[in-house]
């Protein structure tokens, strides 16, 4: 039988990848997206406001999926730690997942952040590390994992709940980490690494949404943490980049200090995810690092011919 | 200034002496009830549905409270553990808070359980112990905290959140522990105690609403452990009721065996209660005991004059 997927957010950065892992898995992929040009490769597209619950509730009826990945949020880089956005979102959370469930779906998987273990610092695990967000952005998808599982609950499906700690991957916002040192140093000027002592998990965005797939087909319930099992100071990776694009001479990597929030070490305990769903990142760090960087260099071409 | 607060589920269990004592304590109190015979001695009732938001707002206008003791939920013994009125409560919550800061409020207060420690054993802490909840109560209680302190964020007020562990009182449930023993004594036959080995903070009803009033009044945010801080073996408890009641001979008390959300040692850190807010029980709970037997005492006599 081939599994029936609906995938909210499927048009975003998150979204696609994992939308086309599902595909890739053998899933008949459905994707909700509010844009109509808003196509996701491997799905079939469903133009419609998830807020808009009388037409979701027409999209499921019609589709009847099996499977719910829920990755829609707000997303805005730099705004979206504060917005008032983030309580509907997490309210929207509980009630979708009461309608697929009232639609004969079975298993529901959402999208949750390291940001939900709060100050916490060191290898952070599921079940031994308090939820204690100090984020709005935290605080609302640590309430909607809680909504979600305690409307699954009533409902009688399965629910999971993946953690994403640190991501990178092609077309990423220019202020995120990867690009800030990749884009000047393509562009001959100098770059900085202002936490080069800090170490995390840094997980390409095809691997995440590959992961989430295979979560998403698997039977693991609860949290679970995802990242590519690779900690690395994040000094090593800037300095891997700078090789990459070939202009070591014009980055300077500093140690930078550890705050609340912003701990030295910051990284994923991958038990779970490594033991239950059985999966690991197929591809080596150094290897997606490669391919960013060419990602960033044809972009840049793209855009200096145009 | 007298502080204004408005206390919803003001008419239930926990909700009447939580009133009473945010009256004793100077605070000019609002009552928000159901029906229009929930009298809340102490307080000013309002007879209003809280699911009706139109009406609540309304309410809010006029009454326009600084505080709001966010007590109602769905309670009934026996189901509440598994309803799915826990997801509306939990919706219900986050909306609350944003019409009361909307209104003019500056500082939240919601009540919880240990029940969002889930499979927790031993001493809670609000900072250390996973919440980690494995009933639908529990996760609904979670995510309507998470929902009320990301709300709070957006709005810019104080939120805090009461974790109530182990509560007895005059008129609670009689399938509950203290009347399951007290009632059979009194009326001459046998009672049992299955969990004699059990170690659980129990605190009277009254000082639990004295607890909720100072933590109402303070600036204490934040999850906030509550109990008596008197740790007792359950089959303690049993064997002084007995004494109580003057039946020692009816009493059987069996050690009972642990499971998963019934450890043997399930009690309250009370750090933050005891030292941020500055609460401690005022009355010994052999005195507790003595008054609840007393009130069973009579609420028996009139029953059996009637």
């Amino acid at each position: 039988m081939t599994p029936r997927v609906l995938v909210t957010g499927a048009s975003g950065f998150i979204g696609a990848p994992a939308a086309a892992a599902l595909a890739s898995r053998g899933a008949e992929v459905h994707a909700i997206v509010i844009e109509p040009d808003g196509v996701v490769p491997g799905a079939q597209s469903h133009v419609v406001d998830l807020f808009d619950e009388a037409a979701v509730g027409i999209v499921l009826d019609r589709i009847r999926p099996e499977y719910l990945l829920h990755l829609a949020w707000y997303v805005e880089h730099g705004r979206f730690w504060t917005a008032p956005q983030n309580l509907a979102w997490a309210a929207r959370t509980g009630t979708l997942v009461r309608q697929f469930a009232t639609a004969g779906g079975r298993r529901v998987v959402g999208v949750g952040t390291c940001a939900e273990y709060g100050k916490a610092e060191g290898t952070c695990s599921e079940s031994a590390t308090p939820i204690a967000p100090t984020t709005i952005y935290g605080q609302a998808k640590a309430a909607a994992w809680f909504l979600m599982q305690a409307t699954a609950g009533v409902a009688g499906i399965e629910s999971a709940w993946v953690r994403v700690f640190h991501l990178f991957g092609p077309g990423e916002a220019r202020a995120r980490m990867v690009p800030s040192i990749v884009l000047p140093l393509l562009a001959g000027a100098p770059a900085a690494c202002r936490s080069g002592a800090h170490v995390r998990d840094l997980i390409d965005v095809a691997d995440l949404g590959d992961a989430l797939a295979a979560i998403t087909l698997s039977t693991t319930t609860g949290a679970i943490n995802v990242g590519s099992g690779t900690s690395v100071q994040l000094g090593d990776v800037a300095r891997r980049l700078a090789v990459l694009c070939g202009r070591e001479d014009l980055l300077t990597v500093e140690e930078g200090g550890a705050s609340l929030g912003d701990p030295r070490v910051l990284v994923p305990d991958l038990d779970r995810l490594q033991r239950e769903v059985g999966w690991r990142s197929p591809v080596p760090l150094d290897a997606r690092l490669a391919e960013v960087v060419d990602w960033w260099t044809s972009a840049r071409q793209a855009k200096v011919e145009t």
